[in-house]
């Protein structure tokens, strides 16, 4: 038995749903609410001390990390196959996998912030909000959220993360010129991983980032959105009114996004 | 043929140098001196872009990214195995590797800046510093490396990567209490990637860390450092003036990076 702890808003576990879904591997939710602080339960605690989202237990064992889950669950359930069986293109699978957790994923929760959650999260009084802000332990992180709330786009490290995402996006139109996938001929988990965060930006309204732009990222995005695992995955669990709070907020932001992406 | 372009002072390049001499692979090495800037070299950056080292030529074949490099030597040289052939293990090698290289490489440049470089670096003109400093293009890194330089473990951030560390430390005591090596009876990648962060903490003169205080810690450094990878991988390739540089450095922050770790 395979159960899959998660939430609608984690791109991360998202990321872990397609996999599932594509793999067509039968799964069990427990669905914990992190809009409502729920990852911090201690029950959750224990099986993820973290207090993050996703977490897999299958036949007992407690999986962490969803890169780290994918690749479990790639191992563990092998007939429909996400990793080429070609060594130089695992690794190649590899390196677009860590680039969107090393440097996506972050730059996402910025721009998320700077186009949408910031509106609703100015509504705050003061001290709520500095007791929200200061709930992130890292420093770092911390310091990222602060600005991204409080300037938005005005932020420079909000600027600095709509340039990681054009930098990538230009990688995927470079890539596609080539095959049909990311990787070679076949969708893969680059694919997969990387459809969560191209996801995001469209429903960012920043969709104009490929269309009319990039034409290979623009079809591959058909062709992702028509697989059965993107509604499955991506809309089924993602609360209503969340999304569309970053499409109306979002759309706002696009005049701005754009100005600093044709200006930089 | 296995080339390896790489350099003394990356920890990166230094995890891949031990998985090489572990698994017994022959290498011929490229010494890229990023110290002079060697890595922006033109036809250098025509093998990595993002102009860092590692980078592995096998057989005409490029591959970037030290953890994926090593993942690669793993599918391809299957002599001496660093990956265990259990499932779940192996999943728990890639969730140390994760940590180690989302959480663990940070904290290290921050902590090295802090505790030594920033001694150099302060020589600096105020232009060249400033253009030091404003050579990092992320904002992020940028403002790390500028607060450790300008404060070294006064700087929040420092103090923060430090912390960072002892909770992995802790992590890795528990582990240690349970089996011989990170992941189970045998030496796995784990310890492998492990190896080159508690160096540069020892180098650091940060050994009181674990010294007295966490006896498995201890014992396992022992035996890594033991090993004959450990010399060959880590030492034969370290200027020696950078070495004695952190080392001098290093033992001077001790009072001050204990006192920090006895009262958070």
């Amino acid at each position: 038995m395979l159960e899959l702890y998660h939430h609608g808003s984690s791109a991360c576990a998202a990321k872990v749903r397609i996999t599932l879904d594509e793999k067509n591997i039968p799964w069990k939710g427990h669905y914990i609410d992190t809009l409502k602080g729920e990852q911090f339960h201690p029950d959750y605690a224990k099986l993820n001390p973290k207090c993050v989202v996703p977490t897999v237990v299958h036949d007992g064992q407690v999986i962490r990390e969803s890169t780290v889950i994918c690749e479990y669950l790639e191992e563990v359930f092998t007939d429909v196959r996400l990793f080429p069986s070609e060594t130089l293109r695992r690794a190649g699978v590899r390196i677009w996998s860590k680039a969107i957790d090393e440097e996506l994923h972050p730059a996402t929760r910025i721009v998320t912030f700077a186009a949408s959650h910031r509106h609703n999260v100015l509504k705050k009084s003061k001290q709520e909000l500095e007791d929200f802000i200061n709930a992130v332990r890292d420093a770092n992180r911390r310091e990222a959220k602060r600005g991204a709330i409080m300037k938005g786009f005005e932020f420079a490290e909000s600027r600095d993360a709509l340039m990681i995402f054009d930098h990538h996006l230009s990688e995927m139109e470079k890539a596609l010129c080539e095959t049909t996938w990311l990787i070679g001929q076949d969708y893969s988990f680059a694919d997969a991983a990387m459809t969560v965060y191209i996801n995001r930006l469209d429903m960012l309204g920043m969709a104009g980032m490929w269309e009319g732009v990039r034409p290979k990222l623009e079809d591959w995005w058909t062709r992702v959105r028509s697989r059965p695992s993107f509604q499955t995955a991506l809309f089924n669990w993602l609360p209503e009114e969340l999304a569309d709070e970053m499409q109306s907020n979002g759309a706002k932001s696009w005049p701005q996004v754009k100005a600093i992406l044709d200006t930089t």
